[in-house]
């Protein structure tokens, strides 16, 4: 019998991407703790989708644009709720398959769009200085990461080595970094592209934006703190983003959109339009099994739909599977804090985690962090966003 | 008569996707003024590399490696040489070719190894304080760039908009850049990629890089100005960033490597090596038609093998067709500097080009730029870099 209340219900059916057995990686919707192989229902004529459902990776259907992804949506739906045998044989155990990234990024942008994150940050690698730049409530501040490095769910996450000067030190070192951290993100992924010269008004986002992802951007705070200035972070954050490997069709999310926090002083027109939302998301993080923060994404200062309008404003093009990321959520309460620098204020404050109430204030190797996150559903139902998970290998060389 | 002597003779052979007529696009080797179609050079039996030559991107050809590079050059070079009526049909005039990306982009990194160009923008973004920051001579400072807009030579170049805020002004406002720039670069094109978590020795470069491009890294100074704290530059270069349509391989440069500026203090270990050089190239950078400068990356302080194997000391992959640039290459003096901002100090010391004598500061509507180079070949002879050249069209809205 298929689950279909839960968090993966028939009003969530997420997409990703995953392998049965010896078979090709191929696409598939999540239901409950099952999968159904898209791939093999239009093989067997009950849903077509030109072909897209047999790549390994969700592009090609990404790429077909918001008319259909809502028939393959209504389809889907139709097909489960029958619950005939026709789909015998074409749903197999999540437990049983193995997920890989379930699109091809094509570029990679990071913003930082909490304030509370923000506010954080600028005290602590700026000590004394006003935290918020002059520029940060006037636009959404963000930079281009490494897409070749954006790993799936699960992926092992090796600790990367690099340069590193604390302020007391006379030159730099090398070696594996001792500060390394999450950020608990949440990522768009474009599906609709656009040409050289063209904008996404922020009213336009969900024509261009398939779905939301869950993002752990990995970061070596020591590798950061030595290299960001005046170019920004590169090696301190390009070793390794992880995903989850379940996307969440916007179609999914129409329950969990909430009115933004008010913007002071008023941004200009560009960032402005009448579909400006935020997402009433909270995402939890696990460290070692425990609980360390709850990030709650509706306080964010920046909207999605504001952030590809910023991202485009200047003629960029976007691509099938291009992914940006909101920046670490953190709301302003400490136990809403999306990343360990802040919950552990910069390493002065540990925390306890684990069975055996382990002192931590950065990653150690063998530590695991798993990020899951909910939304409100249609019906008081409740989304469960599928999890990132990664855990930390000790660093090779040194 | 093919022309094997002078700079895109025989001691040459840089690679490019071009189409000829309706035929599709496919991968051709440039001689003299001629392209020599090598896909119907693989067609007709005379070569072999396993169906490369046939795709629309140098990409499959470059993830084959050095020897495949090598086996190619030597297979070109002797039926060039040979110049029989074997070749009859297979050799097209430049002129009548249409060049293409010549390789898909995965992604882009720009550095900023030019002493001369940070100094000169440290100055000028930051007037009173010291122009270098602690870092720069202890690492190649980098970030990524948007590897969707990146566009081949003679491709339009659409006046970005954005916001901008000069000191003196209250609030930010949203328009055209006024202060559009360019960035004369030489780009490195990765072939064979590594996995997560393995390095890149400076030693290992040539295994990896197949060759250079030239590049302009188009900039919107206000833009910049305004955005780049503390993330980094983002909109104000994200617009576009053209290279050249022919990339020479390193084969091709063996006469032009040099020694590269002692650096001190000294480099960490992980920077060295034993094959760690410069290029004796000369840029030439024409506005309107009038050479401005002629930037030398010989004196560049960083190196390309330095520059690659800090990028992956990380653990970072690279992958087929990743493009690292230089940044800006500029000399000691003033008409070696290879942005608009140096040579004409911020705007405040206009330039004058074209045939009617025109007053420049930065960047007009139908301005076009036009940068080459020149390196020493064996024997005495001359390596031409292909050119990248583009025309700046007026905003699109505003």
């Amino acid at each position: 019998m298929l689950d279909l209340t839960g968090p993966y219900g028939i009003h969530h059916l997420p997409y990703g991407v995953f392998a049965h057995d010896d078979e090709a990686p191929r696409v598939g919707v999540r239901i409950g703790d099952d999968v159904l192989d898209l791939a093999g229902v239009e093989a067997v004529g009950l849903i077509d989708s030109a072909g897209a459902f047999g790549a390994p990776t969700l592009n090609p259907f990404l790429a077909q644009g918001r008319a259909a992804w809502a028939a393959a949506r209504a389809r889907i739906t139709e097909l489960l709720r029958d619950q005939s045998d026709r789909l015998d044989g074409l749903l197999h155990p999540v437990a049983e398959v193995t997920l890989s990234m379930p699109f091809a990024v094509g570029d990679y942008v990071d913003f930082y769009s909490s304030e509370h994150h923000a506010t954080n940050l600028g005290k602590l690698f700026r000590p004394g200085a006003e935290p918020l730049l002059p520029n940060w409530k006037h636009l959404p501040i963000g930079y281009h990461g490494r897409s070749g490095t954006v790993v799936v769910t699960g992926a092992d996450i090796v600790r990367p080595c690099g340069q590193r000067k604390a302020p007391t030190d006379e030159a730099p070192s090398f070696g594996p970094s001792t500060r390394l951290d999450i950020e608990a993100e949440l990522g768009f992924v474009v599906g609709v592209p656009t040409g050289l010269g063209q904008r996404v008004s922020v009213d336009d986002f969900a024509e261009h934006v398939f779905g939301v992802v869950l993002v752990n951007d990995w970061s070596a705070r020591d590798i950061q703190g030595w290299e960001y200035q005046p170019l920004g972070p590169f090696l301190g954050k390009s070793f390794a983003t992880s995903v989850a490997g379940w996307v969440t069709p916007l179609d999914a999310l129409s329950a969990a959109w909430v009115e933004p926090p008010a913007q002071e002083p008023a941004v200009l027109p560009y960032l402005t339009g009448s579909v400006n939302q935020g997402l009433d998301i909270t995402m939890t993080v696990e460290w070692n099994g425990t609980v360390v923060s709850r990030p709650p994404f509706a306080p964010m200062y920046w909207t999605p739909a504001q952030q590809l309008a910023h991202l485009t404003v200047n003629g960029a093009s976007v691509r099938t599977g291009d992914l940006y990321a909101s920046g670490t959520v953190s709301g302003p309460d400490r136990d809403q804090w999306g990343s360990f620098i802040e919950l552990t204020w910069g390493g002065a404050e540990p925390v306890t985690v684990g069975e055996d109430k382990a002192e931590r204030t950065f990653l150690r190797d063998g530590d695991t962090v798993t990020i899951t996150a909910a939304a409100p559903g249609p019906d008081g139902t409740v989304i469960g966003l599928g999890e990132v998970t990664g855990t930390i290998l000790p660093a090779i060389g040194g």
